[in-house]
């Protein structure tokens, strides 16, 4: 598989890189479902995550805003537990893609939603560098899939999730897909 | 234990109550460490919840923003993650003055920190009414005190978290404090 990284530059802002040609896994998400807080490209006051493969490892960096802190310094677990979340849910979508051997760019469209997030805060971490997440498939079974994401600061592991997700249902995914349709 | 209950308006937004003279576990935070995202009341951008006893149960409202979303019309699950945790810690913090019998105003400060978080995502979670945290002590074990908390939306218990706290190191506050003083 060739990958290519995105690339933070020292004063990289939020999530940006500087190969603005690779798409992320969600840049393929249907705009229905782009909202999302943590990794809606279309939610403009979010943190529009963004999360590529590297190899079997999934990759995502964050730079936090400065008003994420936890104390002075740190920052803030329920940003940490928001990044490893939505990482985790990316991750499981492109996981499933690449099971049943389509791109992410076709139809019918995988979305996956949190059935339950667990963090270990391992230490105290630094505000003052982009994040980086790592996450690896633990497992694929049926419609759910769990990913374990290892969340480093300045090279070391400070906090470490598991996330079990699941498919949305289809008819959940009809609704949100109607309702949005009914609005515009 | 006489215990006087914040009430939301109908269009209370944030986390404001008509009971503008009873302080939150947070209002007795020291100025060093009210810089929290979730629950510091000096960081203007953050969520600045407010936690109260409701006897043995603490409680915290909180609205959702419009643009915390996971899919429209239903919140996104960081934001709930990251309640749950902000909620638990100040839990946990009055838990131990009390356990000391001490007031929050009283010196030192007890603080605490996330050593872990679970949450588990029972449904989906309206964005449309005020959620409602109810937390419950299950453990104080030293320096470590354990928190459950049920989130609910209309009643209902869309999620449930576990959130394993840690008192936060002397030399740590310390450290804090001196860093904050340097500032100044």
């Amino acid at each position: 598989m060739v990958c290519v990284l995105p690339v933070l530059s020292e004063g990289a802002d939020r999530n940006e890189t500087m190969n603005d040609t690779q798409k992320a896994f969600q840049d393929y998400y249907p705009d229905e479902v782009s909202y999302c807080y943590g990794c809606g490209r279309l939610n403009e006051y979010g943190l529009q995550i963004k999360s590529y493969w590297d190899g079997e490892e999934s990759v995502c960096f964050y730079q936090p805003r400065p008003y994420h802190t936890a104390v002075p310094g740190y920052v803030y677990g329920g940003l940490l537990a928001s990044l490893i979340d939505c990482h985790a849910t990316g991750t499981a979508a492109a996981a499933k893609y690449r099971e049943a051997g389509r791109e992410m760019d076709t139809e019918p469209p995988f979305r996956f939603l949190t059935a339950s997030l667990h963090v270990d805060y391992l230490k105290p971490t630094p505000i003052d560098r982009p994040l980086e997440l790592r996450g690896r498939v633990k497992e694929i079974k049926g419609r759910k899939v769990t990913v374990s994401v290892d969340l480093l600061a300045h090279d070391e592991v400070c906090a470490r999730g598991e996330v079990v997700t699941v498919q949305v249902p289809d008819d959940f995914m009809t609704r949100i897909m109607e309702d949005a349709a009914r609005r515009e």
